[in-house]
Formats: C-alpha cells, structure tokens, sequence
C-alpha cells in the first residue's frame, strides 16, 4: 500500500469532520472558538484519529464508527498543546512554525480554548446522534478509556512528571519511561484501543491492539527524541537540539542514541507481532507502525 | 422541612463520594492530585451536586443514580474556579478565606490540576460501575448536557464575555443576562436537568425541571451580585464590593439594586411555579429556591 496517500487521504477525512463538528468562527463568543480552530486547523499530522480509524477497520468495522472519536481525540490532543505552551508551562511562543495560541490571542483566551475543546470533545462522544450510530453500549467504554488516558493518570500526569524533571540531573530510566508513556502513549494507546472498541473488538483481539498500541506509542516518543538530535530545525518546526537544551528527561540522555534506537526498533516488532492475528485489514497499522521509526518530521 | 439541616446532611454524602471518587493524595504524581484535593475540599456549599440529587428525588428517582453526576458536576466547578483564579484570568490570591490553587501549587500545576478535574468528572460519569447502575441511554444524554452547558457555548463562554466586559463603559443588559446565564446559569441548569435525566423524567416533567433550573441559575447570580454590595467580606468570604471596583459587569450596575432584587424575587417565583406539577418530593427543591435569593453569603 501507498501509505503517504493513505495518511493524506485520511487526514482529508478528518480534516473535514472536524470543522463540522468545531463550533463555528462566527458562533458567539467569537474570540474563543477563533483560537479553537486556530489550533485546531494549524497543520497536524492528525496521527491519533488516522490510528484510531484504523483500528476500527483492522477488526473489521467501518469508520464511521469511529470518526466522531477520533475527531473527538484529536481535539484533546489539540488542547494539550495549547496549555503546554503556555508561559506558565512550555513557554513556546511557535509551533510547527506558526505563533502559539496564547501569542495570538492572549493568555486568558488560549486557556479557556483548551478548556473548550476538551469540553468539546465529550461532548461530540456523547451526542445522540454518535450514540444511534455506534450503540450506547460501545461509546461509555470508549469516552471512559479516552477520559482515563487523557487524565491525572494519563497525559496530565506525564505533563507534570515532565515539567517537574525537567533541567534534574540523574533522570532514571524509569522516569523518562513513565513520562513517554503518559504524555505521548496514553494518547495513542487510547486512540488504537478505543478505535478497536467501536469496531466491535473485545478479549482477544481487543488486548492485542491495546498492545499494539502501547508499543507504537512509546517507540513514537522516543523516535520524537532521536528527531530532536538529529531532524533539521526544517523538518521538526522547532530548534534542533532543544531538548537537551532544556534539559528534557529523554531516552537518548538516559541509554544514549544506539541503544535508543534499538529500544525504538524493538517497540516496531513487538507492535507489528501484536497484530498478526489481523490478516490484510491491518496492513495500514503495520504501515503506520513502520512509518513511526523513520519519518523525518 | 429544615433546609439547614437537609444541606448539612447532603453535603456530608456528596463530600464522602468526592473523597472516593477523586485520586488519592498518595497517587502518583502526587504534586497534582493534591492540588487538585486542596481546591475541591475547600469548603465549598456543593449547591450543584445538592441540586442535581434534589431533582432526581423530585422526579422518583433515588439520590443514588445522580450521586456520580453529581460529583461530576463539583469536580467541573472546582476546575472553572481554579482556572477563573490564575493570573492571567482574574488573578485572584484567595478564596473563601484560603490562599487560591496557583498560589500554593504554582501556575503551571493549578492548570493541569483544573484540566485533570474536568477530565476525570467525564471519567467518573463513564464509568462501568455508574453504566450498570443508572443505564447506558440515561447516561450519555447527561454527558452530552453537562458537556454543553460547561464549553464554549455555556460556561467557558460565560467566562469569555465577562472577561472581555470587564472595565468597559456602558454593558447592557443583554450582556449581563448572557454573562449570568452562561457563566453561573448554565452549570446550575445542568445540575437541574441531568438530575431530572438520571431520576426518569422525559417530555413535560424534564420540560418544566429545566425551566426551574434556568430560573434558578440567573437568580443565584444576581443574588451574587446583590451580595457583593450589601454582604460584609466576612459574610461573602472576599472583599466586598469588589465587583464595582474591578468594573464587572453585574445586574445592579445595569438596572439598579432596587429592581435587581426584583428581578431574582420574580425568577424565583417562576421557579416555584415550575414545580407545581411535582408535590411533595419538590419540597427540598423549592426550598433551595427560596434559600437562593435570601442566604447571606
């Protein structure tokens, strides 16, 4: 398969649900939901709802199953952004080469748009409309995993273990394990186990892609890692090297480059293992899984 | 009845189900959910969760079906009282007599903490648990309530237009209505209509629930403004006539202090006769009804 115009054509997908399912630029108040969609539409890759239409499919179910969640995780994904680079946190005045949020709009407005679209994408989960389409009894279980991953004990937590290990000395492995796992994993593991769910997976096939998922989302942040020492400011959208700069607890400081990309390759087998049960359904998680590990950007 | 000690002894059941519910102090990482123990165990009146269980009686059902909605809706204020607080919001250093989250914990942490509370308020309504006890089709329909009534075109809209109001010159009613409506109303018309939601109520019954809770909602938020000029700061736990002083845009700055106690004495009688359908059980409701515009602080 062609997976550069399978992400292209499903970007489209999303990209398209999405501004439907946004609150528009002119709805009152204007301020807020303009910095939503600010975010929102500045250039993802749009990885996490990709993955979660997949997952759907790979265990045979369509997706439009899963769209409204995968629109829904995008948004949390979007929000977490938005507060990471506030000044209290990240301090980022760019992102993928546009000016941050709260640099176009204001502190103020860029916290209540993060507030907002999290919001926002409860409520999209939990529309009658969503429900009708995919059962009642599938979306609890998927808006229950998506909150638990995305929470205190998820993305939350690993922003804060994060920012509190930040410019430490003596990180262990274990540490910057949990920090991958929650800040940049839990998404993505939520994204290929809640896409499974509204596909109709359950015991077997269900833990399988929860395994896949956890391996491609650990092995993405610490292929986000090695980018950092060795991506071009062009093709990251933000300074080489900044990282170690800051002091950033990462896999490369802890096990160095080698055993990092070792570590990174290991995670790509063990997900692609994870999904031999799947036949040719699965073939674009394989591809994405692939893909991971050596993009450029 | 003796509302005094109904409220005492409901704010004791939603206190000791906020404490289960909630991460425990010791759970990793500690710094967060601490602070976010610290905002919701503040000494709060739990006005919200209290309402939610009273509709839920009013209407037949048990206070058991709201109790997790209930908290939901606590853990949702708490978030929007941490993050209305932070510096770049209305900077505020304390509250009800208590040094404001950011103060003790830092910006960076009150931020994610209010982000962890909303997010595990949609956790708790989603939980397996709740699903068995209270059903998959009542549930999901009061997400997608409490979702709406908390985003962009409810609370944190609410929070926009007050923000954006403030210090300026002649605000008209209209403003104010939809500051008051949104801002304070719509978390408080949530409670009303999820609780009804979750007792049973369909057609005209959850008609004329929400038609009381909208009453209440403004009036409670007028009767807030009332008391910030007539409450001493010792009754009203800050700084009395703070409002003026910061220019906010209120309803005894629009139509005067005279007509304004109109004004919430008329939504309160709208309220009670709201009720009129639902006897006996209603009792506890519209004596929150009479509390709301008569309390002093």
């Amino acid at each position: 398969m062609d997976l550069k115009n399978y992400l292209k054509e499903r970007c489209a997908i999303v990209d398209e649900a999405l501004e439907r399912s946004l609150p528009g630029e002119g709805d009152l108040p204007v301020s807020v939901h303009r910095a939503m969609r600010y975010s929102v539409f500045a250039g993802g890759k749009r990885i996490r709802p990709v993955l979660m239409l997949a997952a759907c499919e790979a265990v045979g179910g369509t997706p439009d199953l899963a769209l409204p969640a995968a629109c829904a995780m995008e948004m949390i994904h979007t929000y977490s952004l938005i507060h990471d680079d506030l000044p209290a946190m990240d301090d980022d005045d760019f992102r993928r080469g546009r000016p941050t949020n709260h640099k176009v709009f204001g502190e103020a407005i860029a916290i209540l748009a993060g507030d907002a679209l999290l919001t926002e994408a409860f409520i999209l989960m939990s529309s009658p409309e969503y429900a009708a389409k995919a059962g009642h009894a599938r979306i609890l279980p998927v808006i229950h995993e998506i909150g638990i991953c995305a929470g205190s004990r998820g993305m939350v937590g690993g922003q804060v273990v994060d920012m509190e290990s930040e410019g430490k000395k003596d990180i262990d492995l274990a540490t910057v394990q949990y920090i991958h796992t929650h800040k940049t994993g839990a998404l993505m593991k939520a994204s290929v186990k809640a896409g499974a769910i509204l596909g109709g997976a359950e015991g077997d096939a269900l833990a399988a892609m929860t395994r896949y998922g956890e391996a491609i989302g650990l092995a993405f942040q610490i292929a986000d890692d090695i980018l950092d020492i060795e991506g071009t400011t062009e093709q990251i959208g933000k300074d080489a090297g900044s990282d170690e700069a800051r002091g950033k607890a990462t896999y490369p400081a802890v096990m160095g480059l080698a055993d990092s990309k070792r570590r990174a390759q290991e995670l790509v087998d063990l997900a692609l293992e994870a999904l031999s049960p799947f036949g040719e359904k699965a073939e674009p998680l394989r591809e994405i899984a692939r893909y991971i590990v050596s993009r450029k950007s």
